[in-house]
């Protein structure tokens, strides 16, 4: 499936698992898509305490080695002082310098957002990335966005969130050159939400987007619109209580052994992994994070989520972000 | 199991649906609890069209007609302001004159809000109700509040959030009488968040609650925390999101007949119909709000509830709020 030539540079040192389990979803990918390139931005201590692993990858691996390691608790901030020469920040300049189309993370997520504006212009319509995840909504998908970039929104940042996610929609699945946008509230009624909702509310209606009003969490999964917007502080603790939900249903140890072994038949969907890998939207390059506790099958998910980003990048021969 | 001599006022107005799908989930209710009482406050005018509906009621349920009715849209201060012979607040004041046990309505939140604090006196801990609802979690079940009653919240309301939450678990399940509470928030790290949760954090870890710190969206279902605290913006949003995706899950419109057959033997615990019932807490009186999208099944299961908070509060031989 992925063209040839394509080059996913992955910080493998971010995240709250060994790298080695990383490392494992790597491999397992590059098997199955032999024409994918990818630099691995390794840590130099930890490559050396893991020489022998290193030994043996494919030679669609090219490691490279890194001074520094951002931790998953580190201040964003202090991190982009002082650690340009991690492995996450040079993950990401190596998509600024064109030699990679795309870069792939489950590290810090606030360090994540320092280095990607750092190294990667940010587009003129948001002031800020948004993380933004594709919801298998039913009858159609939706556009989450943000899913935990920017923790604070004010009206006019909202706005710019709803421009930016209908300016990226229609890139990512069909739904026409006019998405349908609509805000997260705690009620559709005009007069519900906090100030901030209501003044982005104001705001959207008298713009030019294809603003559909409030919608609410039970929306999400409704295909009630193409895009959604809330604050990263919202969108974040929803996505995760959603994926926290699935799990919970997956989790059969109340099921007989007959109910089980029928399972794996009928909730293929139910399974997060599959929806892991957020794209950081707004920025002059491809940018996607997966979960901080992504294990093997969710990093290979991601990683088959970036190889079709950049796929659909190459597809409509113009950035996606 | 519902004790005898127990009455519920009910608010039939309140809630998007038709009152008559209340009512025919009241008359179902009824004919189960041969031993309960309802005081039904209907809107003089929705009375009068409907007459013979209400002819050949139960004679558990007493029908008191009232002058107004409060809207879904209505501003809640308006209301408070104009509306004291609505249904809602009428239907309060039963409780606060210590007519009926309970009060049950669908109605529009913030009236609610607004109606409870005006007839049934705040506990001193909390300046404002907060909605409560328990979570289905596995191994244990988790109180999560607030989904809804108040939006905003500074870091000394979250605090007192947390101590009413941890006072009111233990009345509601099995949890010790020192409940673990936690914080809702984008990571567990002590520098995730903004500064309200960062301030909470601080005043709860000064504080003798056994808290456990910040937790996750994902930590909802997972028995994490007797006690899970968030805003209400964040929690209504949250616990909206994973009743959608509940009911998508239920959508077995993609299923094959033998698969929709089957699952009717699995996924009893995925109806998300079963959880409504939210508790307002921190007031003198048992106060239970319905979702305002309730259906008749929706709306039978949230008179379930309230009936087990009746009991639970005989049983505790105090109030559970």
């Amino acid at each position: 499936m992925t063209q040839p030539n394509h080059v996913i540079a992955i910080d493998l040192m971010g995240g709250d698992d060994n790298p080695l389990t990383r490392l494992r979803a790597i491999q397992k990918f590059i098997i199955q898509n032999s024409q994918l390139n990818i630099q691995l931005f390794v840590g130099k201590f930890f490559h050396q305490k893991n020489q022998p692993v290193f030994q043996n990858l494919s030679k669609q691996i090219k490691v490279i080695l890194t001074d520094d390691v951002i931790q998953m608790d580190e201040s964003p901030l202090l991190a982009l002082r002082q650690k340009r020469s991690s492995s996450l920040s040079k993950a990401i300049e190596s998509v600024a310098n064109k030699e990679a189309h795309a870069v792939l993370t489950a590290g810090n997520s606030g360090a994540l957002v320092a280095f990607a504006k750092y190294w990667l212009r940010v587009d003129e319509v948001v002031e800020r990335p948004a993380l933004a995840t594709v919801l298998p909504g039913y009858p159609k998908p939706t556009l989450l966005l943000d899913i935990g970039a920017s923790l604070e929104y004010r009206a006019e940042d909202l706005y710019a969130l709803a421009e930016l996610g209908a300016k990226i929609a229609p890139k990512l699945f069909d739904c026409g050159s006019h998405p349908e946008v609509a805000l997260l509230n705690v009620g559709t009624e005009h007069i519900k939400g906090h100030d901030t909702v209501q003044q982005a509310d104001r705001l959207l209606q008298a713009s030019a987007l294809n603003y559909l009003g409030f919608c609410e969490g039970s929306h999400l999964f409704s295909g009630y619109a193409d895009v959604i917007c809330c604050d990263g502080f919202v969108g974040n603790i929803t996505l995760k209580a959603c994926e926290g939900l699935m799990k919970k249903l997956q989790n059969k140890q109340h099921l007989k052994w007959w109910q089980k072994w029928f399972c794996q038949f009928i909730d293929v969907n139910l399974n997060p992994a599959q929806y892991n890998g957020a794209l950081l939207l707004g920025l002059d390059g491809l940018v996607v994070k997966a979960h901080g506790n992504s294990d093997e099958e969710g990093f290979f998910h991601a990683l088959l989520r970036t190889a079709e980003y950049v796929n659909k990048q190459t597809k409509w021969g113009q950035q996606i972000q």
